[in-house]
């Protein structure tokens, strides 16, 4: 954007809550919108009481809504508010994406001291928008940011409504069968090993190796096209990945029911994540980092036979398969080495509130 | 409900997040359905990606988000769990009703110190579930609660979006006309008398008075009915008064890029604050209290008189018209006294940032 960064002196508490509103909505807003008055096509921009659309005939509503805390899920010292815009719109578009639907509307409620800067707030709202540029590249565009709510608060929070339309069944946890193989998009511990890295506090970022994982960790890209595609496919079974693998897959077998068994070494793993880290340190990060936002599926297997071609055909990677689903203990995990054999590499999911905890 | 609550030595941090979300889940759960598995609707609860429905044909959805923090907008202090959830969904559902549309279904992000009782977040769905009854008796229902997040905070953060149905065209705040007049449903300042009674510290409880405004303060009723009707009945211009009679009258009269007058005499006011203040701390409230949760409209003169029997076929009161909309300063509010007399009451509307502000 060629917009005009505002002085870094001005405050929300000086701006005040109308100068602020109409300050971002110009970043994200549609060119030749007022982003304040309802456009041709009826949607009320921020401003109204409440946003309206008229639905496209034949699709499903699917919405997402998910919540970032300073100190708790961000560290301003570690994360620059570019990123933090493009990270806390991605977890959100990446749910949508793993309903296999497309993303259409996106509102942002911010919790923000009054002491916070208007310029550093126009980068929150630049990193939303250069995760939609992006995402604007492929055939699969973002949500359009339609309003939201700011309010005061000891600590910054944002939280994100993206709203989507799903076309058929699409892709839900409990829709997993017996023998299905369980398979990932795109490469796993990226954003583990990004974390590390940075939290090292003496990454060398000119390194290529280094810039590509920490870019895994601050920018993670949504798998739109590939929720989207794989649902139309014929896949059933999917969610995504913001918990680490293991947790995921554990939460994906109980939704269906099932257990799951995970082959470690099919996991696949960024080059660069092998570089930089040991095997056992690399292989870890992959099955129990988080944040990697890519899709974890469930499929028979002639399934996979019959995606490739039709994945091919829009220039998307067919899923690595890392494991299956099969009868037995709702929720649990099992670990296999390369010769089959039960591995223990620390079981569950990350809890938001006690920490580690063994499964849903 | 007749739902236990659970033991007051339990915290999240000791429950975990997944035994959470199943407690909360019970709370407001249709009876005989799974919370956390699809129901026979198609719809998903608490526990995928994301929430999914199907549109009613011929309807625009209509989608609104709003945050309350602990020691800005409430304090637990003197706020219960219970009146807490009551007054958040209420907020919500009359942004909904503020667009003449029915609100269909409700996502609740939460934001929550770890070591938070189990107990009071029972109490803070409870308070949903209290409004959605008390709505269930008028021909118009409340929002399903149909997910959300819960996330660690270092204060308590409740984030709600409802989503809902619109028929035909609804309210706006940009459709009112010169010549409009400018009419509220219920009665105003009775929320702004309830907080001043709370926060003398020594109001007399018992007292019937004082019991209905600490009552108009904690359990605002949003107008769904009022709304919905009122716009079938072809009222376009329409918002809910959340920051005060004045300030709010200058958001709508801006929108609609006019200036208003409010006659101050005419602004009804609950007999209950007419009793407990004197003549002018009552008007101050009914003009300037925020809160209150009733309508604004503003329509033509002849439309009042088509209202009249339509209203009244449904049991819900015709709005009091309490000033106009002329040609002017866009977003300017003139007070008149009963003699036609501007009066000075202090302008604007409450910023949430920067304290009182002029107008939008």
């Amino acid at each position: 954007m060629a917009e005009r960064s505002t002085d870094p002196g001005v405050t929300i508490e000086s701006l005040g809550e109308f100068g602020l509103i109409d300050r971002l909505a110009r970043i994200v807003g549609r060119p030749g919108v007022d982003p304040l008055r309802p456009d041709a096509t009826g949607a009320i921009g921020i401003g109204d009481d409440a946003a309206i659309w008229t639905p496209t005939p034949g699709v499903s509503e699917v919405l997402t809504t998910d919540a970032l805390v300073e100190d708790v899920h961000f560290r301003l010292s570690t994360t620059s508010w570019r990123d933090l815009g493009w990270k806390a719109l991605a977890e959100n578009v990446s749910d949508i994406a793993a309903m296999g639907a497309e993303p259409r509307r996106a509102f942002v409620t911010l919790g923000l001291p009054p002491r916070t800067r208007i310029c550093d707030l126009e980068d929150l709202y630049r990193g939303m928008n250069d995760l939609l540029e992006e995402l604007s590249w492929t055939r699969w565009s973002g949500p359009l940011i339609e309003g939201g709510d700011t309010v005061s608060a000891p600590v910054v929070m944002i939280s994100i409504t993206v709203v989507g339309e799903l076309r058929g069944e699409g892709l839900r946890r409990s829709a997993g069968k017996a023998g299905d193989l369980l398979a990932v998009t795109g490469s796993l511990g990226g954003s583990a090993g990004g974390l590390a890295l940075l939290e090292s506090g003496h990454a060398p970022l000119g390194d290529p190796d280094v810039a590509d994982l920490i870019r895994y960790h601050r920018k993670p890209m949504p798998r739109v096209g590939d929720g989207v595609t794989l649902a139309q496919a014929g896949v059933r079974c999917g969610m995504d990945l913001s918990d680490g693998l293991l947790g995921d897959a554990g939460k994906l077998a109980y939704a269906s029911g099932l257990t799951a068994v995970v082959e470690a070494h099919r996991v696949p793993m960024p080059p660069s994540l092998m570089r930089r880290f040991d095997a056992n340190t690399a292989r870890t990060m992959a099955l129990r980092g988080g944040e990697d936002y890519e899709l974890l599926i469930a499929a028979p297997p002639d399934c996979f036979t019959k995606l490739y071609p039709l994945l091919d055909e829009v220039g998307i990677v067919l899923p690595t398969v890392v494991g299956r689903l099969e009868r037995g203990t709702p929720g649990q995990v099992t670990v296999l080495d390369e010769w089959g054999q039960p591995m223990d590499v620390g079981g569950g999911s990350w809890d938001h509130f006690g920490g580690q905890q063994e499964r849903p």
